[in-house]
Order: structure tokens, then sequence, then C-alpha cells
């Protein structure tokens, strides 16, 4: 096995989605994960706890990119504005390996709780350092926390929209038509529905 | 061991938050929280797959509160309406014992990441309910999906407070103020903040 391997961590990233994808998450193990890499147990322990944080891999690369997003927003920006060009960022970083990754992923979450649950806990960790990049601009942390859960929300809207088969549209357009969606949503929330 | 046991659910869930409590939630185990409970671990497992689910047993009560109460909701009231209500009836049922269970789980959820990833996916849980029960009033799916955010948020920033040593205001009063904290936030989305 190949003791330099610069390509590790996104070959352990496929090795485990197409593992669990065809045999399961619960029954796919570290081994089989690093062997199909072509790497070692020890080289996947240096890039991850466990087979499940292999699956989510981008969590921090992604927290990071929303948080240097909002900071860097003019000045003048509303909170949901700075949370606009975020979660824009953010998208614009998504390639088409991230949608191949991306369908697998979710079809993964969708049979599985315990992923359900960590997938739960990574869209909390983004809005919170969403949040915080917000609170650093002198949002009150209450509208803070509401603009960051707008924009993490729209963009898991247009992430799940982005991954069906046949969506031509770009994540950055679907990511701002979603937030749009979203915030004329918010709108109807004191307005009596027909029932 | 008592082989009937009509409150062997509250005994499971008290000697698990107290065990965890003093020993730590890691090395705590199912045998040992049987054990203090007074009962055997076939008890145990006939109402907790495992020991983490011990301490989100109210979970789908909670679930069930909300949805009925927004299906309760007068027929003209709004989103943010129907979710006052609904999360009003579920501070209503909150006890003292509620609230000393409250503080232990608080306590550990702060301390242990796998119970901030359980405790993440039980807020989208009650989230998703209370949005289910809107859109089966007619509410369409994004505003009832951020009504019921805004619902569970300020439930759990009331209860955040509630169960603080020396507040004297019930849970029922803290969610209503911490609903309104959080519309009065909505409202200021779109506007520029000092920075």
């Amino acid at each position: 096995m190949s003791r330099w391997a610069p390509d590790a961590r996104l070959r352990l990233v496929r090795a485990a989605l197409e593992l669990c994808t065809d045999q399961g998450y619960d029954t796919t193990t570290v081994a089989e994960i690093a062997d199909r890499a072509g790497l070692t147990k020890t080289t996947f322990f240096r890039y991850f706890p466990d087979k499940r944080e292999v699956l989510f891999a981008g969590q921090g690369e992604h927290a990071r990119i929303l948080a240097e997003a909002v900071a860097a927003a003019p000045a003048d920006a509303t909170p949901i504005g700075a949370v606009a060009a975020a979660v824009s960022a953010l998208a614009a970083c998504f390639t088409d390996r991230n949608r191949e990754f991306g369908r697998m992923l979710v079809a993964l979450i969708d049979a599985n709780d315990e992923l359900k649950e960590r997938a739960a806990y990574k869209h909390s960790c983004l809005a919170a350092a969403t949040a915080t990049a917000l609170e650093e601009r002198d949002v009150p942390p209450a509208t803070a926390g509401l603009a960051a859960e707008l924009g993490i929300r729209a963009f898991h809207e247009a992430f799940t929209r982005w991954i069906e088969p046949g969506t031509e549209l770009s994540l950055v357009a679907l990511t701002k038509a979603s937030l749009k969606r979203l915030r004329t949503a918010a709108a109807l929330l004191d307005t009596p529905h027909a029932g």
C-alpha cells in the first residue's frame, strides 16, 4: 500500500461512500474502507476518528467558508444579506464530485437513524458557526440564530434539489431561490391560512 | 427485584440520569441502570433500546403533545399562533420533576458529543412533528417548517432559563416571552445592523 498518499482523505471518503452504498453502513468496517482506498487502517485513523466521520468530512471546511463569507460581507449588509453571501460562497465551492458524493450520502442518511442524528448535528453546527460570525458583526444573538438557520435550511433544500437527476440549475442559483422562498414563507408566519 | 413495576419507566430514567451524572455517561452501563432502578436488564430493554434513549425518553410524548395542540388550535389561528398554542401546551405539561431531570440532562449533553448529536436530532424531530401538524392545516410546507422551528427554538431557550437556579417564572410564561423575542428578532432579519 502507498505510504505517500496526498489524496488519501478524498480516497477514504470515496471508498466509504461506495462501500456503504453497496453493502450497507452498519456492516462496513474501517478496515474495509482503508483497504478499498489502498491505505492502511493507521492512515485512516490519521484522518478520521471512525467510519461515521468520513461521511461528514466536509463539515469543518463548510463551517469555515460560511464564517469567513459572513465576516467578509459589506459593513452595511443586513443579517439575511450576509447569510445570503455566505451560503452563495459555500454553494460556489461545490463541484460535480460533491454532487456525486451527495447523492450517495443522502441515500445513506435516509436509511439510517444514526446518520440522521449526525446530519441533524451537522446542520446545527453549520448554523452555529454562521450565527457566531453574525454576532461578531454585532447582530443580536436571536436574530443571528434565525438568519443562520434560514441560510442553512435554504442551502440544504437547494442541495437536495441539486442532486436530483436532471436538475440543470447551478447550486448557487438554487440556493438563492431557496432563500428567497424561505423569506417569503417567513413573511406568512402571521397570516391566517385557509383551513 | 420487583416483577411488577408500574413506574418502571420513570425509575429507569431517574436511575440513568443519576448514574450518568455521578460517574459519567460513557462508563455507565445498562446493567448498572437497571440495578439502580431495582429492575432487571430484560425489563430495561422492554422500555428502551439502549442507555442513550433513556435520556431522551420524553421525545415521543412531546411530539404527540405538540402535534395535537397544533391540530386543536382555532381554525383562524395564524401559523405562529398555532405554534404558540402548541409550545404553551407542552410547557404546561412540565413538572418540578422535569426541571430536576432537565438540569441533569443538560449538563450531560454539554459534556458529551454523542448526546449533543442526539439532542440536535430530538430538536429536528420535534420541529418536524410540529411542521407536519401545521401542513395538515394547509399551512404551506416552508412556512410550516419555519413556524415550527421558531416554536421549538423558543421552547428550548425557555427551558434553558427555567432550569437555572432561582428562576421564578413558569415555563409557560418563559416560553411565551421567548417566542415573542424570537418574533421580534425575525423582524430584524432585513435591517442593517450597527457594525
